[in-house]
This record gives structure tokens, sequence and C-alpha cells, in this order.
């Protein structure tokens, strides 16, 4: 009630820089805290994760989440709600895999956990059994060649580097051994990859995620071993260089199929043709939930025009939210999008892409360095009094990345990093390791930088 | 090996505020790394929650704390390491307390989970039986008056406020039914209190805390009940508002014991009779683990010397931590401390203390706002690159807050106070729900902070 007798104040003062900035702070304030007093993003969340689950591309799940999204947009009422279709890659893991240890040393084969990469061909039922060689960097790769792999499996083992306070860094330096690992090794002879998982923790959790195969050489199969059994097949090997690994898979890909992108509009009042984009992906890997990647990018995303609905808030220009399919193992979704960005000649001004988690916000980064960023960077202490002023160079995101060839200044919404890869492409990223407050945070940080933009453009 | 070569070609640049900046980066870059890579806090956390638990004052277990630092900070090698003596009071919670609803709309009473608030007195096996008045603002106790309370139990139930970004400040704002509520209550003949939970979440874990007797009324029991109880215990006081809380506590006030302080040096080269503080308390509440409160705090302090003396770098100035008895119910600690300040005529010139979590580093705050905070502020982009660079004016903490007086400049290291009070004075707040990564930055912020003050003075 203070704060809506402060607004109505605030509307009868001569307009100036002070009270401009003065009814900017009030106006955050009343979004922030809607949020964080009747946010629906947790409760959001918590029927995504509970009642879809984990939603890789192309399966049915999947198709579940597009439907989910489509009707929540539906009911809270914005202006238009609609699917946008693209081809997807299936991609099935099947039966749990196998991986076992053995050794001169150990009395009985020793299991280790762990999870195909998605996009690896399968062993099959045969399986795929051979000596194991470590390799920590490309030089080593390229130093052992044929006569150090042929016949072999490859088992990448470089680690994140620790004192890098950005732990997105620390996984920018080590992700190529996933992504390239197999054809790299493969070049050489490898029959199979290992790749330690990506991640700061030392635990016992394989993580998944995306692979690449290069034509040119055999596809072999790959799997990500825990940082736990990484390190103790690391100093198995020096006591037993020929020691064999055991590994059956039974990943399989098949035709590409139909997904869809889900798109909610609420449209503005005074310049309904420019767009900001509010975003995250609807896929996810095929364990846990999806909860941290992406489904709380999902939820925010959506909770940025739910608020203004709730608030009556009418925008000056149009917000859009976009539910990406496919960012993890193929951008279809958004190839789909832009190229509908294209055709449309649409305008965005801005493109905000949540994918970093719902940990505790701490403010955005930008990968377009303009005159836009100054002007944003302006509005920090705005953000200053909820902890969340941080406006650095950086990344955007996957999904929205290429919007700023089309004009948009793309952003990332940037929460605090530190947590990210205990869950990330795991069993553990499940609604339960998602924080209320935190995730809220996230949802009304975005919410107010939307509502900066759609109020003075960029 | 980068960084050293780095730091010798620097040794040879000329100085100018350029070149010392980058130094300065490079240095505090040197010491980010060691603790994130060869850190100890962590173990060391570990091994005080693992070995020996909760260590309330007075208690076997605090003593066996005061042992515990004192070795360790030994082995490690400091100058000097000794106990300071100090009184404390010794209260004794006692078999576990029984709280149960009576209601005609219950077909049997209703267990809630309580935990007596620290200093309070108990019930005995008799216990007390009453109707409940349930009270949200202190007008509404004032309204209640004699008639609303004579011979009933007081129900305190204000929430924190979720619209607080900064949950300490929700925290300041209800406090004051813990600390209070029971003599203000007692006042108009009250013979018990309830007190709904500090904290943001709405979970089952009562937090328990410290509470005062005012001497001119009578002394009654008072709980802490969780938040779901209080939210449950509100909304069946509709229906009902005659049913019966009866309470059952059995803690005892003993008289006052020896205690100690353990404090730590690391002699300065050049200014040793310059102090820089570091510290947090190294008693808790008799639940749990202690483990965000304060065990995270006691071993970053312990840290920043053990850095300072394991990667061989000379602090100008001499730093000492001071591992303080009795923060939680007397602060008996930091008084004995203060008079020795005093008696000493000794010159601290800086006091930060870790006493908010072993959250995600943000930064600090400060309660002296002279020309020393502006030359802090100007450090603030050397935090940057570690996501640590907030500089806020606030609160330091309740150790060292009088050390200001003594002309040392009072800062609090500043971790992400999102989850805090999930785990403030509960069994939950354990070494596993300790982040690695997270107690260990902070360390490393606070060793950054020491070795700028140490280098340059303020």
């Amino acid at each position: 009630m203070r704060l809506f007798a402060t607004l109505l104040f605030l509307a009868f003062l001569p307009s100036c820089p002070l009270s401009a900035q003065s009814s900017d702070s009030v106006m955050l304030k009343k979004i922030f805290s809607e949020e964080m007093l009747r946010g629906e993003s947790y409760q959001n969340l918590e029927e995504l994760c509970k009642k879809i689950g984990h939603r890789l591309s192309g399966s049915p799940a999947a198709d579940k989440a597009v439907q989910w999204g489509y009707e929540l947009m539906k009911r809270y009422g914005f202006d238009t709600v609609y699917l946008q279709e693209c081809m997807v890659p299936k991609w099935v893991r099947g039966k749990k895999e196998i991986c076992e240890v053995y050794s001169r040393t150990l009395k009985a084969p020793l299991g280790l956990n762990c999870l195909a990469l998605g996009g690896s061909v399968g062993t099959g039922d045969k399986g795929i059994s051979a000596e194991v060689v470590e390799i920590k960097s490309w030089d080593e790769l390229e130093f052992l060649g044929v006569k150090g792999l042929k016949g072999k499996i490859a088992f990448f083992n470089r680690p994140f580097d620790n004192a890098m306070a950005k732990t997105f860094e620390a996984y920018g330096h080590c992700v190529d051994q996933r992504w390239a690992g197999a054809s790299r090794a493969a070049k050489y002879g490898a029959i199979g990859v290992l790749v330690r998982s990506m991640t700061n923790a030392i635990d016992d959790y394989p993580h998944t995620g995306s692979m690449g195969y290069n034509d040119s050489f055999p596809k072999i199969p790959a799997v990500a071993i825990s940082t736990v059994s990484a390190e103790y097949l690391s100093k198995k090997l020096l006591k037993d260089p020929k020691l064999q690994i055991s590994l059956k898979t039974w990943c399989e890909t098949f035709p590409d199929v139909k997904s869809h992108n889900v798109i909610g509009e609420v449209w503005g009042t005074e310049k309904k043709e420019e767009i900001i984009l509010v975003g995250g992906h609807l896929d996810s890997w095929d364990v846990g939930h999806g909860a941290h990647d992406d489904g709380a990018g999902v939820v925010q995303s959506i909770e940025v025009l739910r608020l203004f609905k709730a608030m009556k808030l009418k925008p000056k220009r149009t917000l859009r939210c976009v539910l990406y399919m496919n960012e993890e193992n193929g951008r279809r979704g958004a190839d789909a999008y832009d190229k509908e960005v294209e055709r449309k000649k649409e305008k965005h001004i801005a493109a905000i892409e949540s994918d970093r988690g719902g940990f505790s916000a701490r403010g955005f980064s930008f990968d377009t360095l303009d005159a836009r960023f100054d002007k944003v960077k302006k509005w920090a202490p705005l953000f200053y009094p909820y902890l969340m002023e941080r406006m650095e160079a950086g990344f955007s995101g996957v999904d929205v990345r290429n919007l700023k060839h089309h004009g948009a200044f793309t952003m990332g919404y940037y929460p605090d990093p530190q947590r990210y890869f205990d869950f990330h492409h795991t069993t553990r990223d499940t609604f339960e390791h998602v924080h209320k407050r935190e995730l809220e945070m996230g949802a009304a940080c975005m919410a107010m930088m939307v509502w900066l933009i759609s109020e003075y453009g960029l």
C-alpha cells in the first residue's frame, strides 16, 4: 500500500533524471516484492520436474513439456501463445551402461558408474574390452598417435581448473574433451572413449552431455565417468598400466522427429513491433529433472511475462517468452527461431537468456559491448539493493547469441556459478536442489531488466 | 609457475600506480589459487564438525574446541598461539522438549517440533498447559494486555519479510520477538511463550537462539517452533481459539564457568605493533554442527594466517586470528578481548569478522564509513575477477564491532545471504551443508583483503 501511494505521488512530480531514477527504484522494488511474495516460478518448476521430469529432445517427455509450456502460458492469459516447428535429433540411451575395470590387482571386476555421452554410438550386447590409455592434453594424444592408441580405450582426464572463480570458464577449458575426444582418438585407432566428468567436484556422479563425430573417422562409443572414478582409474593405471576396461552401452540414434519451440507474448502498448525476448530451453538431458538445466530458465522466463500480467503493468514494447527446444544436442529450436526472425523481419531490441541454473542472482553478462552496454551498465545502481548489480562483459547464451546479428542486444542472466557443475547433466539435477528464494530472485532480476528496457528502449 | 615468473618480472618494474595495481592483481590471484587448489579450510571444518560437533559455551565440547583451535594453530607454526580467559554462561537444554496441541478438533494431542530458546527457564516435569494467543506485533501485545494474556501462552508469529533481498535485515526485523517476547508477555501475566522460528523458509526445523529476561517480570519458559508449526497453529486457532498447548522443557542455567578465546598471530615484519584481526566465533548453539554458524568463520580465519605461512608471505603488519568464545549467548569472549586491547593499549588497524555462513563470496560490509572506507572501496576492482567485489556500508560483526572504538576499521566478510537462515541455529547446520568451493572462496577473499591492508595500511 505504501508503495502504491509513493507511485501515485511520483506520478505527479515533474519529470527529471532524479525522479525518473526514484520512480524506477519504486517500480523495481514493486516487481521484486511481487515475485518474492507471490511468485509462481517455484511451483511451476516443481510441476515441470515432478509431472514431466527430464525431457530429451525427441522424447515423449519433450512433447509433454511443449504441451505443458503452451497450456501454462495460455492459462496465464498472455496475448498470444503459439508453437514453432523444428526437426530435432532423436537419441536414445537404452539400457543402463556397464563399465568395468579388470586388473591383476583386483580380485573381481570393479564397476564404474558411467553415462554414455549424448550422440554416442552404442557397443550393443557384445561390448568392447581393451587396455586404457590416460590422456591429459591434445599434445599427449598426438604424441601417442597410432602406436599408443590403436585398439585401446582412450581416457581423457584433464580436470577443471578450480582456481578459476568463474566455473563456466573452467568448463570451457575442458569440454573439448567431451565434444571432440572420440573422433580425435578414433583417428589413431582407439576403439572407445572414457571422459572425466565436467565438474569442479570430486564425487561419484557421471555427467553426460553432447559429443560430436567427425565423419572422417570411425564412430566409437564414448561415456563419461565420475571424477571419483577418473581419479581412481588414474591411480590404478600407475600400478597396472595393462588394466582393461570392458564397456557396454546400448544407445542409438533414430531419424529426426518433429518438435517445437513454445512462444508466448505480452504485447507492447507503444512500440508493439519492438520485441524484448526472454528465454530458456525446454529440453534437458535424459537424467535427473533438468531442474537447473534448464527448468529454472524456463519458469523464470515465463514468470517475467506473468509478473507483468499479474501486476497489470503495460509494457511499452512487446515481451516475448521463448521456450527453446533442443539446446542440448543440436540447437535446432534456436536455428528455426532465428530463421523465422529473418523471414518475418522481426525487430528484436534485446534478448535475455537464462541457462546457468537457478542460483542466487548476481546480474547479467553481455556479449554486445557497444553503446547499449554502456546504457545498461548505468542501471546497475538500481539492482544494487537486491545484490544483483553485476553487469559484465561475457557470454549471452547458446540460444540467443545469434540474435545479435539481427540487431538484438543479447545478454545472459548471471546467477552465482559456484554450484552449477555439481548438478549439470547428472541424476542430481533435481527440483530438490533448487532453492526457492534463489530461483525467484532470478525471475525478479530478469523482470526488472525487462521493465527498464521496455520503458526506455536501448 | 607462470605466476611466479610474472611476479619476478614485476619486481623489477619501477613503482607506479599501474604496476602496483598489476602486481597486486598478481598477488591476489596467487592467494586465491593457493586456497582453491590446496586450501585446508574445508578439511578443518570437517574435523571441527565431526570430531567435536556443536559446542555451546560452557559445555565440555566448547573446551574441546578451544583445545582443537589451539593445537591447530600451533601445528601450523604461527608465531604465537595463546588462550585468553573469560567467564561464560552455562545453560543446558536437558531432555528433548515436548510441545503438544490439544484441540476439540483433534482426536489426539498433536506434537510440534520445538527447541527451547537459549537462556530460557525450564518447565520441569510438571510442564505448563494453557490457551494460546497469537501475536503479530508489539501493538497487538499491548492491546491484549493483562486481560488477553493472563494465564495464557503467548505465540509470537511475525514472519520474515521475504521481499527483503538481504535476509539479515529480515532477521533484524523479527528477532526482537525471540529476544524480548518472554518478558514482554510475562509483564501481562503470560505463563509461557512460543516463537515462530527465525527463517525465510517454510519448513519443519525449529531454530533456537538467545533470549533475555527483564528482571522486573516473572521468568517464563520460551521455545521456538518451526515455521510449518507456526503456520499450522495460526490456522488452527482460527477454527478453535480455545485450543491448548502443553509444554515441557528441562533447561537449566548453572553458574558461569571458565572458558577461553583462542588467539594466533603471524607477526609483521615492518609494523609489528599494527594488528589486523580476522575472527569468527568458536562457540555454537547446541544443535547441528555449528557448521555455518560459525565453524565457517573459524576455519576461514585460521586459514588466512595459514595461507601466509604456506605461501611464505611476510606481512608488513601483524595478522591476528581470534576464535571468540560465547558470541551466541553472552559475548563474554569479545568483552574480555576488548578489555585486554584497552589494558595493553594495542593498536588494531582493522578487524574482519566472518559470521554469516560459508556461502559464496560477495565481498565485505563496513560500519566505519570514513576515509578508510573510501580507500578500501578503491580496491573493489581487484576483487572483481573473483565475483567478490561488493563493498557496502553495513554491519561488521557482533564480536569485532566494539573495536572501532579502539581505532580499528571494522568490517564483516559478506557471503551470499540467501540460504543462511535455512540452517541458522538448527539441527540442519551441519558440515554436509557447507559447499567446499564457497567456503574456500570466503577464506581466499578474507586473505586477499588482509594482504592489501597489511601491505598498504589504512
